[in-house]
């Protein structure tokens, strides 16, 4: 390096990176992020990496631990047009809490990423706050995580969000599905809407309709619609757990769909068998199909059709769950297989 | 839903989102990452989420969960400019162990995001197979992860990645500067160039070069330069502990440099005196300086500047880690703070 004094000079803000927005964007999301935090957490923002307190793992039989990795896709897009920022970090979480939540687990930490073109602290820092209200909800601590800007890399005004959950079973609770029987029941309960897949193509096909206005057949405007949060499952399961219900397998419906993500969970001699009507699907699917004109098989790999997460547990306590619960629809039963997992009749 | 059969279909492809390339990476990449598992990995690819057995943590006392994410900010377009796909995945993930090691954690697993415009089997999986094996470098899985397209949000042919790396540590090992003290040392341990911080001014001001062309200067084409693998510290810091060398702090200079981020690590009446010229400034960043005519307070505040970790150690003590390890540089002190907590002299 040299000490001369340049005659022209070159900055790091000139090269379109401002290293400020994303010190202002940790402040205004400081208070937020700091309310996640319970005593495990003993490193405060601004250290290199978050520090959980792990203790409570010694009382396990044999603790372990689970991670998922997540996005919310194109429904930052959907938010963006709605000028709505609050709920894609809720989605973000609730959609991770359920990944590990299927095979037993509970959170105990979540790390966000969140990078765009430029960033903009306010919007940051409200969506980051989203994330650890949804962290709040689920017992669940927000970390640590990194905000990226990159010019050139995304399309301006576009952001993109990502997080990784981590959690813990006892590794006699994991649940992998190897319980499920011939005989079994499908329960299901209901998706808010889309939760956060199969956004390219719902943008695609209302891209035309008004957003704001209200919609009878929806029983709100598309916007709210699009954007509603997904779900976590947390409570609904805990609650069948500590009544004692028997969980022979749970699967989490988002990309893919039912017949993508129904087998993650099936042993591979068995099938589930869906039955179309058993449900409501939710109004927004059906104006994507009527709009699109989408067939049946696409409409269900690309969206969950209603139905959030699957429940697979023994018929004799099927009712018990469902009057627990207060909601979910008996939709299906385990077969034996004979050609494809996922059958929906 | 409907069953007619549609006149017109819309489908997800038709939106620009391709299912398949996301699945054929999978596959593409699925033995790197299988090669990474050891017997703490209990699922597979394929699971909703990745299970890593902690039952060594409960051979602890205090077990602590150390986690860190990260990106590697627009070093993709330098990758895509000299068409190398398979370093940024290592740079992604020895960024993410140098983030953790510094507060003394070793790193248990790892979970990766890919996302773009368009997915690319052939890149993605050569971008995962990277991260795989640094992974296995650093003795550490690669438990999951998730790759998204994202029409509409990235620029075409755009890429971005980030990882979440999780790590544990005994709690009275845990390193987080409070043994610091006045007359301690700085040892620097050389980086192999930018690391992953400063690509967006580092293009701007390299751009019009042949990055295919050898320069002297630098013994290496541009482009060899900028991609140089970011590097973990793992053997270096885990054989100065292994020696009994004290430890009092240990920072990783990153986005921010030196005067960013050594301060992460100090007692606040404390400050870092570095004399320039007590360590070789890597040759690209002098470059840069030249070409750009950027002055030294940007260069420090955006570059590494050729320094890729500060161990700060006890005096008496230095020349043995030195030796120990057959590199590094003793490049200041620890004095009273007065006024900046980073004084480079």
């Amino acid at each position: 390096m040299t000490h001369n004094q340049p005659p022209k000079t070159n900055s790091y803000a000139a090269s379109g990176v401002n290293i400020n927005a994303g010190i202002r964007a940790v402040e205004l999301m400081k208070a937020a992020v700091k309310s996640t935090h319970g005593p495990e957490v003993l490193a405060g923002i601004g250290a290199f990496g978050g520090m959980f307190d792990a203790s409570a793992l010694k009382a396990m039989h044999n603790p372990v631990l689970v991670a998922s990795t997540d996005g919310v896709g194109t429904k930052t897009k959907a938010a963006a047009r709605v000028g709505r920022w609050d709920t894609v970090g809720q989605d973000l979480v609730n959609h991770c809490v359920n990944d590990i939540l299927v095979q037993g687990a509970k959170p105990l930490f979540f790390m966000d990423y969140v990078a765009a073109a430029k960033l903009d602290a306010v919007q940051v820092s409200t969506i980051v706050s989203g994330m650890a209200e949804a962290c709040k909800q689920n017992g669940c601590a927000l970390l640590g995580g990194e905000t990226a800007e990159m010019p050139g890399v995304y399309h301006d005004y576009e952001i993109d969000i990502a997080g990784t959950i981590v959690g813990v079973v006892d590794k006699a609770n994991a649940i992998d599905g190897t319980r499920i029987r011939e005989g079994d029941v499908i329960l299901a309960l209901p998706s808010t809407g889309l939760h956060t897949n199969g956004y390219s193509l719902a943008r695609k096909v209302l891209g035309e309709l008004d957003w704001a206005r209200h919609y009878a057949q929806l029983g709100s405007s598309v916007g709210d619609a699009l954007l509603a949060v997904h779900r976590s499952y947390l409570s609904e399961v805990s609650r069948l757990q500590d009544a004692g219900i028997g969980l022979h397998g749970l699967a989490h419906i988002t990309g893919g769909g039912l017949p993508d993500n129904f087998p993650r969970v099936l042993p591979n001699h068995l099938a589930g068998v869906f039955h179309a009507g058993a449900w409501p699907v939710t109004p927004i699917f059906e104006m994507i199909q009527e709009l699109g004109r989408v067939p049946d098989a696409e409409m269900f790999r690309v969206f969950n059709m209603g139905i959030g997460l699957c429940v697979v547990l023994p018929k004799d306590e099927a009712q018990q769950a469902v009057a627990l619960l207060g909601e979910g629809y008996l939709v299906g039963e385990i077969v034996k297989r004979k050609s494809e997992a996922v059958i929906i009749a």
